[in-house]
């Protein structure tokens, strides 16, 4: 590549900065995400983490002075929790006979609220595979600067319901889980979760919390992620793409099922 | 699509368990990874968090039995540090008027331990536009699952000196430099790391404190990972692919300079 084939222009970057989250006015914990919704990001994540179930847990959400929008402080009615130090599986290494997936697992499953697995909703395949199509259009920040990921909420219908972006795939949905807990729509069950790319664990877990029965995504999944999807009686769909998609868990709820 | 459209079939999965990292037999922190390089992931993590900074820093690292690969405790030299809880921007209100960026850059800028300005190295723009596909090339896991995140390790020439791949980037990244580190390579000057996606501040943080003079994203870059790299002298090219790329940082080691 020689010179001539070198051009100084102006880029759109996504944004990223850190977000300290306070808890009636004391730390809880820094994460870095992309400045906007930060109220529905504090709230999602919150409720991820059990610390509250819905918007009547807080009293206020709001960034502590004008000028500086990287401090939000959320009011709660309760005591606040200690400082987040995410999830500790079995640490005495005498235990380590049982297994860190079981521990995991014991960890997680009391904290869900909302029962997964009984939800009826059906969705249709051709639902199923335009999600990707709807995502990306409603992804203004990702049209711009090729660097968010985008998360959104659809009726079982595939009519769009919310859309956030960030540029850290498990902040999207937090954000989109905040939005529904802040609309008072929690639980979401007879709805579907599309998220832009990959699907791990966490994502699973932030969309059990919320009582979603239905989680697509555009990329693959991990192990973990269809193995909770299963134990907990999630649909969860990967490569959505291309008008198809694969189903690793809760194909009845696919309509116009094989076996019909 | 009708029923004779649906296949079932077998699809190989990326793996994802927990990882809970012991620091002189207590708990540190729990990362959610792929099996697999497991010590390097620790070690990288450790290096990043300038826990250690060469391999004398530990005793033993290894896995508590071999019938639970989720639990690997590293003996350091040192006194072990208080469990990960990240790091946390001046929380109390009154100080609010103090940019959190402002206090992000120095927390993170004290703890590295290389100059990354003054490194002359350059690099070529054929061996940068290489890089996307000597990186995929290497990535078996990739190739099977569709799911993992790859970080590679380049000579300024493009020689692959060390792949690693991973359901989190950060975590490939972390495996990368837990490689060097136990090869004795830091500081990682004149080399140029490669990784498969978008590249946010953790990424550029964890190049610097390895002293990594050149990063090469096969996506987006955010605004804090070229500020970051602005501030550290680190050259950044982002969207590297196609056989073209944005250089966002350190233009100056990109060799065939428009100036000239």
């Amino acid at each position: 590549m020689g010179p001539e084939q070198r051009r100084f222009r102006a880029d759109t970057l996504l944004g990223e900065e850190p977000l300290e989250i306070q808890l009636n006015g004391a730390a809880y914990t820094v994460t870095m995400r992309t400045p906007g919704d930060d109220v529905d990001l504090a709230l999602g994540l919150l409720h991820s983490e059990a610390v509250i179930s819905t918007a009547e847990d807080t009293v206020t959400a709001k960034h502590c002075t004008d000028s500086d929008l990287n401090v939000l402080d959320v009011t709660l009615r309760v005591t606040a929790p200690p400082p987040r130090t995410g999830f500790t599986v079995s640490s005495a290494c005498g235990a380590c006979g049982t297994s860190s997936l079981d521990a995991l697992w014991e960890y997680l499953t009391p904290r869900l609220r909302y029962e997964i697995a009984s939800d009826p909703v059906s969705v249709e395949v051709p639902v199923l595979t335009g999600v990707p199509e709807k995502l990306r259009a409603a992804q203004r920040t990702f049209s711009r600067t090729g660097g968010s990921h985008g998360a959104a909420l659809f009726t079982s219908d595939g009519d769009l319901l919310c859309v956030r972006e960030d540029v850290g795939r498990h902040n999207a949905v937090d954000k989109v889980i905040g939005w529904a807990l802040r609309e008072g729509r929690l639980p979401l069950n007879g709805n579907l979760l599309a998220v832009s790319g990959r699907v791990g664990a966490e994502i699973v877990q932030k969309a059990a919390m919320a009582g979603i029965p239905v989680l697509a995504a555009i990329s693959a999944p991990s192990t973990l992620a269809v193995d909770l999807a299963q134990r907990w009686g999630m649909t969860l769909a990967g490569f959505v793409r291309d008008g198809r998609c694969n189903v690793y868990s809760g194909f009845d709820r696919i309509a116009d099922d094989v076996t019909t």
